[in-house]
């Protein structure tokens, strides 16, 4: 097996585009992807700060060192959700990796937050867990993202595709005009940027087992039965027959704009925080007073 | 298990609905659904003269035969492709089925109007077997069609469904502006109506049973690796999740009718046979000027 840049001996045979390629050559094909992708769509200039918001996956941890590889700089953020059995081994995975590349991390709890974890608040919310989860990462990361320009999450061309193909299965309308690798800041809400979306898991992996990365390879047990992990499944299905149909599906889609003009929901500060909400009061200032109330 | 409708002992199990029916409320509710189908898109008025086109298979033989019961005036008309060891038996079954059921037949054999059955036709066009099968019936219903005032085809929801998924998989716009359970007659091309349009082929299987119906189960020799199982696959899959999933994302998008002011293509007569066409010359004629070449 050749390389299909240099002509050496390939170690890597990239299935989502039948590419074979050696260590050095995967690696500028890696980066020059993601350097090109945050040209495209001007995500970022090379003296922006920015916040990378960092679980202690593969993709995130790898987006992370890849960005300060590419000479911007960036702060780790990864929130502790308190989620027992779970969460620790994250953090832990995650100031591992800050330690060895020498990266600045930042990490807030939110049992420092709320006194509880995510499961509990969950049930307080009456809401599954997921939800709850999405709202706190959301709100943390524009709160803990005022001194930066952006902030970057490590979001890959499946999970790109997967939610595409969610929100087109309902026609979510609003979701599909808002669905953008750039969402530009809205007063209190960061410009959030996701660099990987043209970048598929399978080169991912190979990228973090290249730069030795000890990532964390858990599933949250909160999150079985999550419908992403089904549309998922469906491409692994579509792409052995239909090979890079993720990438194309994906990029036509943001080529074509066909949702560019649907009405999207109105966003108010919230009255206490001054967030932005749909409602006058944002989910997560709703979650504090209940919490408050329970006590 | 009790009928959901009449409390009485229920035979059927509808997955699709989570719905228990004994057999006489199964054939009304089969036989509802397919009426209030062809009413609310206006398909057909009861004094229309319908064309069905029968292969053969359980959706088409039960269209036929229901359509029948419904008091429509129906004629059978079966493609006879000349595929070798397969469209004999195709036709012994429509034929049987009309005897059994007294509905009128008419039958076209490809082979003698070309000489040639479609694999080798295929090959002569330099086209894969099922795009030129696709033209090829298509220009002979519209042939049949001419003292009807439309032709009923058995496209299931499964099919529609299915290839709605295909054309957004791809963002094929024109196809997703004309997908519609009824085109309207355009000069050379009669009205098509799908009655089938709601229907999955779970039911229409059940239907096919209670009706001793006699079809003919085998598949296309020449559709081996054809798309539209992977995609029958992909909804097989996302229903066992999300029930019921295929009616909502085939019935949304019917109802949003999001790609409705997409381009299409024009159409201009066949110099040769006056039959719509994209060229000057429609493939049909294209064919059979080939083929008499080669003689």
């Amino acid at each position: 097996m050749r390389c299909q840049r240099c002509g050496k001996v390939a170690q890597i045979n990239l299935r989502i585009y039948n590419l074979k390629l050696c260590n050095d050559c995967f690696l500028e094909f890696f980066s020059r992807r993601v350097r090109l992708t945050i040209e495209r769509f001007k995500m970022a200039n090379l003296n922006d700060k920015i916040l990378v918001a960092v679980s202690g996956g593969k993709d995130s941890l790898s987006l992370w060192l890849l960005l300060h590889e590419l000479g911007y700089s960036v702060r780790g953020l990864h929130i502790n959700l308190g989620i027992e059995n779970f969460s620790e081994k994250a953090q832990e995975k995650v100031e591992k990796f800050s330690q060895k590349f020498s990266l600045e991390l930042k990490i807030v709890n939110v049992k420092d937050i709320f006194g509880k974890g995510i499961e509990e608040l969950a049930r307080i919310a009456h809401r599954v867990p997921c939800r709850v989860c999405g709202m706190l990462k959301r709100y943390i990361m524009n709160q803990e993202a005022k001194e930066f320009n952006c902030i970057a999450t490590g979001h890959t061309l499946d999970d790109e595709a997967s939610s595409l193909l969610g929100n087109i299965l309902y026609w979510r309308e609003g979701y599909l005009a808002r669905q953008f690798p750039v969402l530009e800041e809205e007063e209190s809400l960061k410009k959030k940027i996701k660099p990987f979306c043209f970048t598929s898991e399978e080169e991912i992996v190979v990228y973090a087992h290249l730069k030795n990365i000890d990532f964390f390879k858990e599933r949250c047990p909160l999150s079985k039965g999550a419908t992403s992990f089904v549309y998922k499944e469906v491409f692994n299905l579509l792409e052995k027959r239909m090979p890079a149909i993720k990438l194309s599906f994906y990029k036509e889609f943001l080529r074509k704009k066909f949702f560019k003009d649907k009405k999207e929901v109105n966003l108010n500060p919230c009255k206490i925080c001054g967030y932005l909400t749909v409602d006058s009061i944002c989910n997560f200032c709703k979650l504090k007073e209940k919490v408050k109330n329970l006590n």
